[in-house]
């Protein structure tokens, strides 16, 4: 079977590879994104897929992007962190490289590869939920990535679930990954820290004394240690994603749900309630079966290793 | 093209008809329905089916439930209004009539319904949002019903809009129906009404000068009539309406919202303050197409005719 390039495409990094059809990764490479220059990102796309090729006999390119992509995948509409409007992208780098293309959601392409390879294997309804900066979102519905009218679709983190609550990059307030996400982590062990320091010692000597320079990766480790603030981080997102995945169930009623994404690294810490509370809150409850929750299995490769699926199918 | 039948079983009442390949009703009969004994309706439905098959010739029958119905369409594991838990609805009433018989939710029939012949023809995605006493609701993906891994999806009445708000009759609290649905209309009118009784004269006069007597037809016509207090609680229903349709966007994206129900009737009182809405709210505007937001064109028979047009499909 032909090797195919998997590119994922992020706000920091280029990361690509060059992957089997059984998903697995023959092998990688990654740039820094030129976040600011548009144009300069397909260049790099097809430099790390010029080399890819000098190396291996490639049939496809699948492209992951961080950005709303049109339904016929080939246009970026708009993307937060990359300054893409209306981008062609797929043109753009099938012009450079010579090979079909694909481009993806890279949340989307995550979650393709973890049905193909990982996690959401042999479930026909797939709800993924990427936990990252902000909440990333993939719905596979009877073997094929749902992707609405317009392309636009699985985009969850963006609910809103509190009137009026924390502001959002959208433009909105209140959206889910305000609350469930790695950001909202960080502001709510700050927060807990801000009421009382007492209970965030570890978490502060992590972060080397200042509320402001504590991060994701601190309140992960401060949890894990038993610090109290950082405890407190956890139990809210895990409040909030069971209830936002009880709020997605009544729609879309999944067989099961994927938790992926940098914060599913510390799923100890806050996936067992997580489904406490789904459990609860999910409506007709009692008279339904309950979707499986489980954690991703890809890792930061399932975006990659999605596309270039994506790209061997098109 | 074969006739068939199409059921509607509601809390109050059986409605029946038989329904041409063109969507037209040929003949249409109801009964009461026995609400507190789930096995006497299977035979009120055996009854009307009966009754209408000595005068036509009838290939099928299509019921539609206000209950969760299972994947395989057969069985109707919780109906609130209908005392029905685990109820085998299909083969009993295939027993008792000798025709194939399918059962699908109410709010699916009605939303394949409004797809096949009224509001929702001709668009690929499509959310049916029927608002009566709750929140109905029906999803076409692709020219098909989505159902979800259990066939409990589309229950987006129970999505959690408000975090600890109003209870709700699923057990849970702040569910969007308890915001905008005919019972919600009812309760915010009161509301207003108590704040300040000289803003709902009107209101209290249609309903008889006491504000438990309230019902929806009085807040319609009230609103219709420029009531002060009735045309705050259509506002508040706008608003939510609005913001609802938005909250389905970011995950499903659809082409088009039909919006039915009994409430739809005053759709001049509030449709276009929830478009406004809608377009204020959903995230990434300006980088996206809107979903076209359309009142439900075949009225109450929409649930009939969609389950009499999934039986010839069946």
């Amino acid at each position: 079977m032909a090797l195919t390039i998997g590119v994922d495409v992020g706000g920091t990094k280029v990361a690509a590879g060059v992957v089997d059809g059984s998903g697995t990764i023959v092998e990688r490479l990654w740039r820094p994104t030129p976040a600011q220059e548009p144009d300069k990102v397909a260049m790099v796309i097809a430099d790390v897929v010029r080399v890819l090729r000098g190396r291996h006999d490639v049939a496809a390119v699948g492209v992951g992007a961080a950005g709303f992509v049109d339904e016929t995948r080939s246009i970026v509409r708009f993307a937060p962190n990359l300054a893409w409007r209306e981008e062609p992208l797929r043109d753009k780098v099938a012009g450079l490289v010579g090979l079909p293309v694909i481009v993806e959601n890279d949340a989307n392409a995550m979650a393709w590869g973890e049905y193909r390879f990982g996690a959401a294997r042999g479930e026909s309804h797939v709800v993924c939920v990427t936990l990252g900066t902000g909440i990333g979102g993939g719905i596979i519905v009877d073997g094929a990535l749902y992707r609405g009218r317009w392309g636009m679709g699985a985009e969850y983190g963006h609910m809103r679930v509190v009137p009026g609550g924390r502001p959002c990059g959208c433009g909105g307030r209140g959206c889910w990954e305000r609350y469930a996400s790695g950001n909202a982590l960080v502001l709510d062990a700050r927060e807990a820290a801000e009421r009382d320091p007492a209970r965030a010692a570890i978490l502060l000597e992590l972060a080397g004394g200042t509320l402001e320079a504590v991060e994701g990766v601190h309140v992960a480790e401060a949890a894990a240690a038993g610090d109290a603030a950082a405890l407190e981080a956890f139990d809210r997102l895990a409040e909030w994603l069971g209830q936002g995945l009880a709020d997605l169930t009544v729609t879309l009623d999944p067989g099961r749900f994927v938790i992926g994404g940098g914060v599913s690294h510390s799923a100890g810490l806050f996936l067992d309630r997580a489904r406490e509370v789904y459990a609860e809150r999910v409506t007709a409850r009692g008279h339904r079966p309950l979707a499986d929750i489980r954690k991703a299995e890809l890792g930061p490769a399932a975006g990659l290793v999605g596309a270039a699926d994506l790209a061997r199918q098109r």
